[in-house]
C-alpha cells in the first residue's frame, strides 16, 4: 500500500520533489519505522530515497523492493548529490523544525526549497482499507478494555489507579501502546477535560469521564464514557441527556458532504438549544488514524467536506466549572450511508459500585 | 524550583525576550505540562506570561503565584498586546516548526523574531536535585524491572512477549510512562542495535538485548543489559567481555572536564583495540532528562566539556551482521569524584533459562 500511496503524492506533487523527515509521514509513505530517516519524494518513482543510519540497516531490507534506500553516516552530502538536479523542493513546515528548514535552504543553496503546508493532509484524511483495518482493531481493544474497567470501578479507588488498569488491561490485549495518556477525572475534576489523573478517591455520588484510547500498527482510537458511582445526581442527569442528544444527533446525521463544521453544529446546537453552550468549550471531534489529533478538525470554522473513509470523533461535553461534567465520545468512520461508530458500547447512564 | 529556573534563563537573556510552545520547556521553566502552552520570558520577571486554552483553566490553578497565566481562545491578539513594547523576541528554531515560526513573524511584523539554538540547552544540561530525584526512581524503576523481568527469561517466549512483560512491570513499580518502546533482541536480531520486538521465540544459545526505560515525573531512564539463554557460544564470549571492558573505562575514567569526545574515547578505544571498531555504530551515549536524548550527545565530534551534575548513559556495543550483538548501558549521573550508576546490577555474563 505505501508505494501506491507515493504515487499518489507524486502525482499531487506534478514535477517538484517534496522531502520528509517526521515519522508519521515517513511510515504512511514507505512503512519504515526508525527514529531517524529523510525521505525524497522524486518526479519519477526510479529516483525516491529514503536515508537512514547504520543502526536500522536490517530493518530497512523488509521495506518494499521499488524504493531506494541509503544507510550514510553523511546526510548532508547525500542531499546535495541527490538533490543537484533538482530546482525545487517542498517541506511541509508543519512537519519539520524552523532549526531544520534553515539548514535544508543552507546545504542547498542552489535549490529552491519552499516551505508549503498539508502536503500530504488530503491523503491521510481518507483511510485505505489497510488503515480502517488497523483503527477498527485499536478501537476493539480500548471498548473491551474500558469496559471491563467501567464493571470493576468502585469507591475509593484513585483516578490514577483507574488510568494504570486501562493501561494494563490495554495491553493484555494486544495494544503496542496508549494513544495518549489516559484522561479520568471523578467529581468537580471532570469539569476539566483535560484532567491529569490525581491521588483524588471516588465516591458515591461522583461522576467519572475516562477517556482513553490505544495506539496499534502506528494507529490510534479515541473514546470516552462518563459514568457514575453508586447514584446519580438530578443535575448531573440534566448534563448528561443534553450530552447524550447531542452525541447521537451528530453521529446518526453526519453525511458525505457537509462541512466539518456543520458536524460541528450537529452537537453544538443542540446543547446550546438547553442552555448550556457556554459550557461545550472544546469542538465537536478531530480526525484519528497516525496521529490522535489530526485532520479533519471539527470546527465552527472549519469548511472542509466529509468524504466517504474519513475517520473522526464525535466528543461533546458539558463541563461545570467547580460542579463537574460529561463527555461521550466515539471514534467513527464515515460510510456512504453515514457514520459507523467503531468504538463499542452504550450511551446510556452506567451507574456501577 | 521552576521560578529559579526562569531567573537563571532570564540573567543569560540579557533584555531579551524569549518565546516557547514546547511542552518541554514549558515544564522545565513552570510544572505546566497541558499540550497547548505558549510561554513568554520578559525582560523582568513580573511580565513572564503563559498562555493556554479553556480546557487547562483548574490545572494552571497549581502553578506558581508568580507567574501571569492568561486563557484565551485568540492567542495571537494577546501576542501582539503582549509584545507590543518588545523590539526582539528569541524563539529556539529547534524547538518550534517552520510553520509556526514563520507565522509568529507575521503575526508581530514589528518584532525582530530570531531563530537562535540551545537556548535551554546550557541550563537543563546541569540536572539539580529535584530532576536528580526524579531520574533515579525512574532508574531504580527500570533496574527493579529488568532484572525480575531477566530472571523470568525461558527459551520459547517471543520478543514481544518479553517487551509487554518489562511494560507491564514498570507501571505495576510505579512508572507514569515506558521512556520510549523497550527493544528485545534476540539471536541474531541483536546484531541490530534498534530491533523492534518481534514474534521471534528465544532459543538456548541466544543472545538476548534488552533496553529499556521508564518515565516518572517528565524524567527518563535509560538501560540495557545482554543476557544470555541457557549457555553462551565463545563468539559471544569473546565480544561480551570486549563491551564490558569498555563500558567499564568509561564509568571508572570519565571526570569532571573531559569533553563528551573524551569520554567516547575511553570506551571507544577499548573496543577498536580489540578489533571491534566498525562494529561499534553509535556514540558511547547521551543526555537523560525530560527527554530520553538529549545533551550532552557522547560522540568523537562533541567537545562540550562534562560537568558536575551532568545526567548520562554510557551504553558501548558490538554488532556483528547476521550473527548478533552485546549492549552494556547504564544511566549514570557525574559527581565530583566521578561517575554514579544510577540503574543498578551486575555487567558480568548472566545465563538464564
Amino acid at each position: 500500500m505505501s508505494s501506491a500511496r507515493r504515487e499518489r503524492l507524486r502525482e499531487k506533487l506534478a514535477g517538484a520533489w517534496a522531502l520528509f523527515i517526521d515519522q508519521e509521514s515517513i511510515y504512511y509513505l514507505t512503512n519504515f519505522s526508525g527514529s531517524n530517516g529523510t525521505l525524497l519524494i522524486a518526479p519519477d518513482s526510479q529516483n525516491d530515497f529514503l536515508f537512514t543510519d547504520a543502526r536500522y540497516r536490517e530493518r530497512v531490507k523488509k521495506l518494499d523492493q521499488g524504493l531506494n534506500v541509503s544507510i550514510t553516516a553523511d546526510l548532508n552530502k547525500l542531499l546535495k548529490d541527490t538533490l543537484a538536479k533538482s530546482k525545487e523542493i517542498l517541506i511541509d513546515g508543519d512537519l519539520i523544525s524552523a532549526a531544520k528548514a534553515q539548514q535544508l535552504k543552507e546545504i542547498l543553496p542552489e535549490v529552491n526549497v519552499k516551505l508549503t503546508k498539508n502536503l500530504l493532509t488530503d491523503l491521510r484524511i481518507i483511510k485505505d482499507l489497510d488503515e480502517i483495518a488497523h483503527i477498527k482493531k485499536a478501537c476493539e481493544i480500548t471498548s473491551q478494555s474500558l469496559w471491563y474497567l467501567i464493571n470493576d470501578l468502585r469507591p475509593n479507588m484513585s483516578e490514577r489507579q483507574i488510568a494504570k488498569k486501562f493501561w494494563q488491561n490495554a495491553l493484555e490485549r494486544g495494544a503496542d501502546d496508549l494513544a495518549f495518556t489516559s484522561i479520568v477525572a471523578s467529581g468537580e475534576n471532570s469539569a476539566s477535560p483535560h484532567h491529569e489523573p490525581s491521588t483524588r478517591l471516588l465516591k458515591i455520588g461522583d461522576a467519572v469521564t475516562i477517556d482513553c484510547g490505544v495506539k496499534l500498527n502506528g494507529y490510534h482510537s479515541d473514546m470516552t464514557r462518563t459514568v457514575f458511582i453508586g447514584k446519580t445526581q438530578s443535575w448531573q442527569v440534566e448534563i448528561y441527556e443534553v450530552v447524550m442528544q447531542a452525541h447521537k444527533k451528530a453521529v446518526t446525521e453526519s453525511l458525505v458532504g457537509q462541512t466539518a463544521g456543520e458536524v460541528d453544529a450537529l452537537a453544538r446546537d443542540v446543547i446550546s438549544a438547553a442552555g448550556f453552550g457556554e459550557y461545550f468549550i472544546h469542538g465537536t471531534g478531530h480526525g484519528v488514524g497516525l496521529e490522535v489529533h489530526e485532520a479533519p478538525i471539527l470546527s465552527k470554522s472549519n469548511h472542509t467536506k466529509i468524504e466517504e473513509n474519513f475517520c473522526f470523533t464525535i466528543e461533546p461535553g458539558i463541563y461545570l466549572p467547580g460542579q463537574g461534567g460529561v463527555r461521550i465520545e466515539d471514534t467513527c468512520i464515515l460510510e456512504a450511508s453515514g457514520l459507523r461508530i467503531l468504538t463499542k458500547g452504550s450511551h446510556e447512564i452506567v451507574c456501577v459500585g
